[in-house]
């Protein structure tokens, strides 16, 4: 039912059916197609999945966007009261965020037949940093809970060089710098709301039941190869 | 439907009503230690300096506090208003990237016979990345200029595999996922206030005339090597 | 002479170079109940309201929590990196927003036969300050539309003494300071997905076809009355 | 002879003398002029106080610019993730804030004779809402020590009906809604850092010792007409 009110208010207000976007393919600067996603998993409804691709070609429409207003930004007369200037810098890097954590949160979700293995890097890299397995998921599903909608992320620290769990808000508040996302969760309410109401914790727990540790276990590799990379100097 | 799902996965994963799992206390803490770091430069006072060198301390002090206290912590009822670990993560975030970005900001500045040739991976990569070496220059001090008390960064981006400027605001706000910093400027108001009152300008242009171009090649090449870690899949 | 300064204040104001004073325990922390809400609009589905009511209830234990915690929290070593005295404050100011803004919300919102007359004060004060009543809801809805999970607020602001509309991110980002709330609307995503999934416009539109304009006028008066009070100096 | 560093630089480098402000006065919108401060504090070098006062003026300016682009702003197209209209109206607060918090901090520091007696309303209400006044002290400096960059404020709340000490970061994170600020201290590195360096605390007791009461009591007295007006409806 709770569908059709959209439908209802619509109508009651005279509003039309769909929303008309005027924002064309932008030529220049930065440019970033969405890339297609599909979500099996049957702990989301499909009205759930289809608004949240939505959601992500709109950021994608709008890091497009200030990435063309960017090229011709006055840089000569910037200050951080108030600038054309800043104000693109600030909302490139918080559409910039939510693309690529959306990214790194459809591919490694929904894996309906989810399975990890004791000798894969993840399995071995999240019990030598987290003290063991159980311990990582307690601490990524605490860091889920914490968070003001916004993001929980297992992450490869560059500086550290260990793996870490960091709580961000919205899209760009409380980032580490030097992070390289290895798992990923959207923890907005627009991930669960629809279908979990306010229970973000049941939400979670059934995300984490199907990770798709294959996809996560290529990002493990590459961060391994990352830190490799770091040390050889 | 969709509130059903709820009680689907609360079946599915044998979820009881209440949670469970006391945390047990993990065994080693991130303990880090402040490096040392001789800053020669005759743009920043020995006062300014010294405090400089006292906030970083502090920094690192709060870290391995709030690391140690993040052992202990509560992990089995955590929400998002108010709860012990929530406040520790934040901190944790807020107090690592304030001592990664001093330690990499006192690094790459104080040159005192600062040079960049036309042939070195920054000035090439600086170039390709941002039309021109001028044009990295203005975006580099617009951005400094657009901060309010906190960070300008040059950064290669993991996902975008490009090198971009950030904007960043305190020490963990429009933080860019996926950064890993070549160039840093400290525009905080305690980096400047004591010697250029409020003129960041004069400071930053002052700090960019001494940027330590070796020690920033040497995080060109080590970026360059992670390009190609990431692109090794 | 400028360092100096510290030593003639140290001196003059006879400080010794450690601090002293524990905090001694309050006798009284603030305490809240939650009041009891019907929303009788049919543009809200029942499990929304439901959900809506149980997340104010949790600020407000949470603010409870966080009041009797600062009863006896650490003020003699209070810094701005890490401390309790911090998390606890932060969290107080986030929840007690989050408390009155429901409220107000709650209380302004779902008024079936909803109806503004052209001489009620809301009206003329909204003419006045925004150029007309159109003026106004076109520049609420905007407020509505860009806000990143929050609040619009039509507030009287006690300083320039007129309406303005406020955008608010999460509870506390970008409050003005001396804001009397008289129309509030909640666009945290928790408020509309369930029933509207992305569409916070037709969800915002709805609402406003049944702002309860005789609690709205009540509180114009009450700000008319502060205004009296503010310039009776 | 850190102040002499500027020149130095500047020569070095090139650099003109004065920074030319081309911003002329707007004819429209809502227009705020500076007014004029005298500090006579010796707690505060005359460098101190003359930047702070071209700071001011700067976010008069900032906050003129942003009032007059919001009334030709679009306010058809507006969305969370960029538009020119959420990014002025972020900016028109923040700007808003910063003028007024710096004009209640400069007319209530600086009383070189300072003097409040245990009659006074300012101490009656302190008294009653913090158990005593030297624990309104403790509490007032421990918010002075808290904030990053921002702000400490005795507020009257508008909701809770008492007085409440808040901390602000920056200038409109964490800020109460429904405050009424009575006595406002700058904790921005801006406000102490030429004079005290890193010692907050020293430069937040100076202030303290020079409070100017009577300015303070005529706020109270503001405060408790407000009080009356919001009680009689």
């Amino acid at each position: 039912m709770s569908k059709d009110i959209t439908q209802i208010v619509r109508q009651t207000l005279g509003l039309s059916g769909t929303s008309h976007a005027k924002h064309q393919k932008l030529d220049e600067a930065l440019v970033t197609d969405p890339k297609p996603f599909v979500l099996n998993t049957e702990f989301q409804s499909s009205s759930t999945k289809k608004a949240h691709f939505e959601l992500y070609e709109n950021y994608i429409k709008s890091f497009n966007r200030v990435s063309a207003e960017l090229d011709s930004a006055d840089r000569s007369d910037v200050n951080s009261n108030n600038s054309q200037f800043r104000s693109l810098k600030i909302d490139e890097t918080y559409n910039m965020n939510a693309i690529f954590l959306h990214e790194l949160y459809f591919a490694n979700i929904s894996d309906t037949s989810s399975r990890i293995t004791m000798d894969s890097l993840s399995y071995m890299r999240l019990q030598r940093d987290f003290g063991s397995f159980d311990k990582w998921q307690e601490d990524f599903l605490a860091c889920c809970q914490a968070s003001r909608c916004g993001w929980a992320i297992t992450y490869y620290n560059l500086f550290t060089q260990t793996y870490m769990n960091a709580v961000v808000d919205l899209h760009s508040i409380e980032i580490p710098v030097g992070c390289l996302p290895v798992i990923v969760m959207d923890v907005w309410q627009h991930a669960y709301y629809k279908d979990y109401l306010r229970d973000v914790k049941t939400y979670t727990i059934a995300m984490m039941k199907e990770l798709n540790w294959s996809a996560i276990e290529a990002r493990f590799k590459q961060a391994e190869r990352v830190a490799q990379a770091l040390r050889a100097s």
